[in-house]
């Protein structure tokens, strides 16, 4: 009884950041005092964090700091060349060698945005792409490798007894690390390749209407899009196998048993999915998904003054905020000077997060900046358009704060995003290699001051925004909810115990299938001797009657 | 960019009562006050509840009364004649002439009760099941075609301008009337027959580990208890005519237009389930269901002086609680004695729920009571064994007082209810006809004595309990939804709008076979040409070289 009370009584003290955030009257912050005041985890747990570097830190980095701020002695291993990982005041940071150099590491994801901008003829574009996700794979799984035969690293995790490992399933190395140490998992990601997300939950994923990784499908296909779907996700084992062979090798020589990357994944406690149903399509899920879409677009900063006069200055026309994300700050001069161009034919300021050369026929109205301040400025009223390449952070923040979108998608499942902002009819897609100066011009004209866009993203932005809990408080609280309870068994789907088979019942179908085969069967072999003795007798009667009467 | 802003402030105002009972020191209460005061739909909406009869109506009642609380406008259409349902402050009550009476109503009611402790021999008893689902299906049916042609009853529901129907769709009159009235709907239930709510809300449900109604299987199956599970599966479909014909007739009729219950069922906007994955087994789920299990177990009241005085003189032993649910509240007087022998064996006091002849063998230590507060006695920390019938109401209040079970499973899902317990080792079933004295006396004795069951129990209580926002405050947060934003649109999956072949791929599949066969049989005719061009032009050279040789 005392467990259940003492439970009963910590679990009502969650209080939703959200909540006490309006209760306090700071709309917009997460109302972490009150929050951490009023709720803290018994003496603190231990959690390890595998991360992956780029974007996806970003949204997970608030997470982690967030559970620091509430007690927990966190650990964050990262490899000592990253893109974008740091210290922080709220977590320990443990850094392991990796085989390449911090110079290496930028050269690599700086020619990862270059090499958008590279028109190739479809085969190349296509090698291209391999060649890109090879490179990808061998470095990381190399560094994965030195992390994992970082002896005194491995002697201080196993020390340490962490009551949960909260990683990026992108780096396939914190499965293998939390298979190894034997601590329950939560993952953290948007989405992986080949459905292995949907694979590795026993998640029912129908290719009748849930659209396929790269096929810019929505949920509505037609007969074209279903074959096309059928077919990707054919061939969407050959990039499994691209991505993940080099892992699945080095877990079963690390765990010492042979060993798949299907069957470590399927033993995450908990899927915290970066989405919700305002942004992806509905369809089956399973009860130890968790969508917390949005955790990255509510932690509004007033305005710097220097941006607070710029979007000032934008009089009745207000301003347009454009960015292609972290990674592609600079681009080819000659698309520069197209988009350059397509501003100058617009009413509104335009605020371009942009470190390359200044185009020469930039226009009055549009500012060059280094960085942006993206989500503060879309959240100011005088936002008229955001265009973004279509990232899901990106894109949470346009819907958060109700801004229509021009899409840019340059790789990865930006393609995919970009299409299901468009199916909402919140956002125009364009082809940034393709696209025309008036193209993007027409574009920003259509979402600026057709109506329907504004009215389609306030839409959106009214149904994410009505919500019952936070999705950072979400994501904490599934968290902790590992760390207290070792994991989640009741939420793991025993569909796990059974093969492909016995999944589909295929061996119940054809033991019924012949047991009626053989009772048929037998049925009728019995009719026909039946008839056959019946007829023969009668044969034989009608014979003898026959002859009696001859 | 306000509409956005507006619904943000409203929903970062959500306060879940759990956490305002925490915060307000009164654990057990949902902390109302605070809650009221902090949030309120902007002017109130109007919803129409249409509810079902008997325990069912019990767990709705808390929710419509605390929406009625919280300022809605709620009007409840209930039949003239019923067991349980009633006027309240929190809303308006609209009853409906129905063709029967009060008093052949209670009877039916009470036969029910009576009839499952009449042991008949295994063809008549499913004659007997039947016969009670036709004279169930037939009264309610005639009760529905009474409210639906109730003219001045349905002017008044036009005129009102619901903003939502909260339903119970075992009552299959709720969704004809949500449909007739085109407006938005939200069910309230914890299962229907033949899986409807699977069907109806298109979420997948694997026969290989989803075990059917009535089966009595787990999620773990055998191979002959996976043949059942199918077998049962496909039965299941004359149980849904015998239900439901009567009232696709009667929607038909009114609605003038065919349809089907399915077609109206898949109408629903959110469906809230009366169950979590710690009673339930974790498997596929939709976007649009929502659970709710243990809105009922919650709120606590001090115990009246009589029972606070019987429960503190059961000494060191404690006491069990015995009910068998709102239907049964006296059994024959052989069993009543069966039972009372068993009782006589255990030093616990037994407080048992019972309106009938005391048994002459009533033993010091059991005290007959007619109503017990069955959920105030179970959280009272001398509670020692809860013997129920397994109603989910029931079981609940178990799993949140942490108090293991003996479960006597008379009708309905109360046999898979008691399953489900029995398989987390939280309690132990006996069949209720079939048992004797001792075996009650020995269930009794584990379930007490052995401290597995405890400890179980106590697991599925710490989960239960553990959760980020209440269940009741999660149904008034959708039903809210529904009305604020006219359904759930978003939370809708595209495979309504396909048929069964398009869903399965198999118009795909038999186009990309034809591809393939043709391909080949092109192929094929294409080198056999070539083959044959080739030989026969062989054949001629050397031939022709031959003859030249020669």
């Amino acid at each position: 009884m005392l467990l259940g009370r003492f439970l009963g009584e910590k679990v009502g003290l969650f209080i939703p950041s959200s909540t006490t955030a309006a209760m306090s009257g700071k709309q917009g912050t997460t109302g972490l005092a009150l929050f951490l005041s009023l709720w803290s985890f018994a003496e603190g747990g231990k959690l390890l964090v595998v991360p992956q570097d780029g974007s996806h830190w970003l949204s997970m980095r608030v997470v982690v700091e967030m559970l620091g701020k509430r007690g927990h002695d966190v650990v964050v291993v990262i490899p000592e060349a990253t893109l974008l990982m740091g210290t922080s005041d709220y977590y320990t940071v443990k850094a392991y060698r990796v085989p390449y150099t911090q110079e290496s590491l930028d050269k690599f994801y700086h020619s990862i945005g270059e090499n958008v901008f590279v028109d190739l003829p479809f085969p190349k574009k296509i090698t291209r792409v391999f060649e890109n996700i090879s490179q990808f794979t061998t470095m990381f799984s190399s560094a994965c490798r030195d992390f994992l035969y970082n002896k005194e690293l491995i002697k201080y995790l196993e020390d340490s007894k962490f009551d949960a490992v909260l990683m990026d399933p992108v780096f396939p190395c914190g499965p293998i690390i939390a298979e190894y140490l034997s601590v329950p998992s939560v993952y953290f990601m948007r989405g992986l390749p080949c459905g292995l997300d949907f694979k590795a939950t026993q998640c029912p994923n129908p290719l009748s209407y849930v659209p396929r990784i790269f096929t810019s499908n929505s949920d509505h296909m037609t007969f074209t899009q279903r074959v096309k779907n059928l077919l990707v996700n054919a061939a969407e084992n050959l990039l499994c196998y691209l991505l993940y062979s080099q892992y699945e090798s080095l877990a079963s020589e690390f765990l010492q048993r042979e060993v798949t990357i299907l069957e470590l994944f399927s033993k995450a406690s908990i899927w915290l999915l970066r989405y919700n149903f305002v942004f992806e399509y509905s369809r089956p899920v399973m009860p130890n998904m968790v969508f917390i879409g949005g955790t990255n677009c509510e932690q509004k900063k007033t305005l710097s003054k220097e941006f607070e006069s710029i979007v000032n200055a934008s009089g009745e026309h207000g301003f347009v905020v454009f960015s292609l994300g972290s990674m592609v700050s600079e681009i080819p001069m000659k698309k520069a000077m197209q988009i350059a161009e397509a501003f100058g034919t617009i009413p509104q300021t335009v605020l371009w997060r942009y470190t390359g050369e200044a185009p020469p026929n930039l226009a009055n109205n549009t500012k060059l900046i280094k960085w942006l301040p993206q989500n503060d400025l879309l959240a100011h009223p005088k936002a008229r358009a955001f265009i973004t390449h279509g990232g899901s952070h990106g894109i949470y923040e346009g819907i958060c704060n109700g801004v229509p979108m021009v899409l840019m998608p340059l790789f990865g499942d930006q393609m995919d995003n970009a299409k299901r902002v468009e199916s909402r009819g919140a956002g125009v897609t364009l082809n940034v290699l393709e696209m025309t100066s008036k193209d993007l011009s027409d574009a920003l004209n259509a979402v600026i001051n057709d109506k329907s866009y504004k009215e389609n993203i306030m839409r959106l932005s009214a149904l994410h925004l009505d919500r019952p809990i936070h999705p950072l408080d979400l994501a904490v609280y599934w968290v902790e909810f590992v760390m207290r309870h070792k994991g989640a068994q009741h939420l793991r789907p025993a569909a796990h115990d059974l093969n492909w088979i016995q999944y589909h019942s295929l061996d119940v179908i054809a033991f019924l299938l012949a047991v009626v085969l053989i009772t048929s069967f037998i049925s009728l072999k019995c009719c026909l001797f039946c008839c056959r003795k019946c007829f023969c007798k009668k044969g034989r009667v009608s014979k003898s009657s026959k002859s009696k009467a001859e």
